[in-house]
């Protein structure tokens, strides 16, 4: 608990300039909630239009909290949450999302913090976040840890958040969708999408952004083992990290390799041919280069219309990956459900009573009670 | 006209045991409805027990007519069909469901006529059911054309049903497990469920079946080309097809090449290790070989206790995918739903609302004045 208070002062010194890396929602209150007035005063309740005010001015501790209030469970706070974000999408929109895989030990940190740098020091303003459904705060998710991103986290144009808590992809893409308009109406003109390798989160991280990089090792000869097939298929770019030393060879071959697997798939809607190369991200050599592809990439489809047809298709995509969403929880939650539901689904195992009975059966219950 | 309305007679008539390739339920009514009196007669509604008694005494004319209520999409069929479905339930079950895969060209009508017959000549009853979501009527569906499977339709234990015509894959899918049901309770021992290379089918059918199998061909070197890799994860066995004259060597070379790229999945939770076997349907040839390695899995599904395991928590998905399904055609088919779905779709479209709010919205609308 010390290093979590201890963390806690330090962000909230407005002196402070530094650390921007955000913990969840569900940190425990102040032990001594009377210890510090700073603590007290900085914790009051904003109005939405101070949230609002604080956001469009790139004020990074009021997108914390405001952010806080997006991840925050309880409707009180889910209430401001959307009227803030109501008012920030007419400023929202004008960033260029970038979504980033790849499998455990690629060094998705070294090159997130190796191009997010290269992009600060050309003036851009970077905002850092991350889908990582699994994540629980004890156990050290992605992004969770700070000293990841040491550099990066240390710049004022920087903004680093860690993963939504633990919760249904669902949920956690919809607060990340909501983070990404309240980071462009604060300024920040790139916005990183981390996510580890684990399919389902994949999908939601491509639909959210606008160019999708897979970022991978040279193997020893099995190139395509352990990535799965759908993931190559959504990639932009393919991105072999750690070609330095020896190991530049062998990134090479792996790029040839990658390049005759891409040339199996179907061309692109968005007229841009997926596209191999070769960095080191700890040497920071040739990452300039993944960055000016992106931009390539943007430009040509700002001219061809995808651009923007793509992210109207995505907005529409989540609006309808929404409610469904909502529509399974407000069923599966609903207090004269939950009993029945047990009851119908061991007649179902038990073969008394047939699947779509039972889901008749449920489905009655449900719209005629409720 | 004609051809449907002899086909009709045909089938109509009680001394005809041949073919038992049923249509659709869209059928144009006679357009003399007065031309025979038999058709009049055997058109009259039978009651629940007159259907559950056909079916339990393997009437096979009664159990189409069955199936067409299944497929039905009148309120009034939809009723007796599940009251018919409860009742056969209980005799239902005790079938191998062997689902059949394969890219066009593959030859699944020869391979599924060549098994069929050697089942059926070692005393099995085989029905021959299929997916084929994107079929209509019109544009020749797979199994729509009896033709294809001329043998097999001749022969008193086989029974073939072409594809529930278009529709959603959530309602086609029903509709095949609900046939399932009735074809076992009508004494088939043996149901084949066929399906066209096109990914989410696939993953319907090998929700419904005990053993799924991949029909492949031996290609020219690419042979994981135009297959998807979810597929072959989904698959107990590989069978290259048209291993014969100039083919096998090619067939030999291509099992080799499947087989070590069955080796990068990850183990089955069935104990079974999925299989690559060559085989021509045409000549005949190791037809048998695959049929008894469905047996063997049978065998050690029993004994380990996936097979009926499986089963449950196949029973238990539909439950759950049929619930999700029909929340979200209530929903997007109410009244007060269909023309606010418009405009909000078109005001995020247009950025002036979020996806979630819009989201937000609708649901409000829905769950309020419904």
């Amino acid at each position: 608990m010390t290093t979590k208070d201890d963390h806690h002062h330090i962000e909230n010194d407005p002196s402070y300039k530094g650390l921007k890396v955000n913990k969840g929602v569900e940190d425990a209150p102040s032990i001594n909630p009377n210890a510090s007035k700073r603590i007290i005063k900085r914790k009051r309740q904003l109005s939405v239009d101070e949230y609002v005010k604080g956001i469009l001015e790139g004020n990074i501790t009021i997108l914390s909290r405001a952010v806080t209030m997006v991840e925050s469970s309880l409707p009180d706070h889910q209430q401001v949450a959307q009227q803030i974000i109501e008012r920030c999408l007419p400023y929202a929109g004008k960033s260029i999302r970038l979504g980033i895989t790849g499998v455990p030990g690629a060094g998705k940190s070294t090159f997130i913090e190796s191009m997010g740098m290269h992009i600060i020091r050309n003036g851009g303003k970077l905002a850092v976040l991350a889908i990582d459904p699994s994540s629980e705060r004890s156990k050290g998710s992605i992004l969770g840890d700070k000293t990841r991103m040491e550099k990066l986290s240390g710049e004022e144009n920087a903004y680093i958040r860690p993963s939504p808590s633990a919760g249904s992809l669902g949920g956690v893409a919809r607060k990340t969708r909501e983070t990404i308009i309240l980071c462009e109406a604060a300024g920040f003109d790139t916005i990183f999408i981390e996510t580890v390798g684990v399919g389902q989160s994949e999908t939601a991280v491509h639909s959210m952004v606008d160019f999708f990089l897979l970022l991978m090792l040279a193997g020893a000869g099995d190139e395509l083992q352990g990535i799965k097939r759908g993931i190559m298929e959504m990639a932009d770019a393919i991105t072999i990290n750690k070609a330095d030393g020896q190991n530049v060879e062998r990134a090479k071959l792996a790029q040839a390799e990658y390049r005759s697997a891409l040339h199996l798939f179907p061309p692109t809607k968005s007229g841009w041919t997926p596209e191999v190369k070769t960095c080191s991200s700890l040497y920071h050599k040739d990452v300039d280069k993944i960055w000016d592809m992106v931009l390539e990439y943007v430009a040509l489809t700002r001219k061809n219309g995808y651009f923007n047809s793509n992210r109207r298709s995505q907005a529409k995509y989540w609006m309808y990956e929404s409610i469904n969403e909502q529509l399974r929880n407000n069923f599966y939650h609903h207090p004269l459900i939950k009993q029945a539901l047990l009851t119908n689904e061991e007649q179902v195992l038990n073969d008394e009573k047939s699947s779509f009975m039972a889901a008749k059966d449920l489905l009655d219950t449900y719209f005629e009670r409720k």
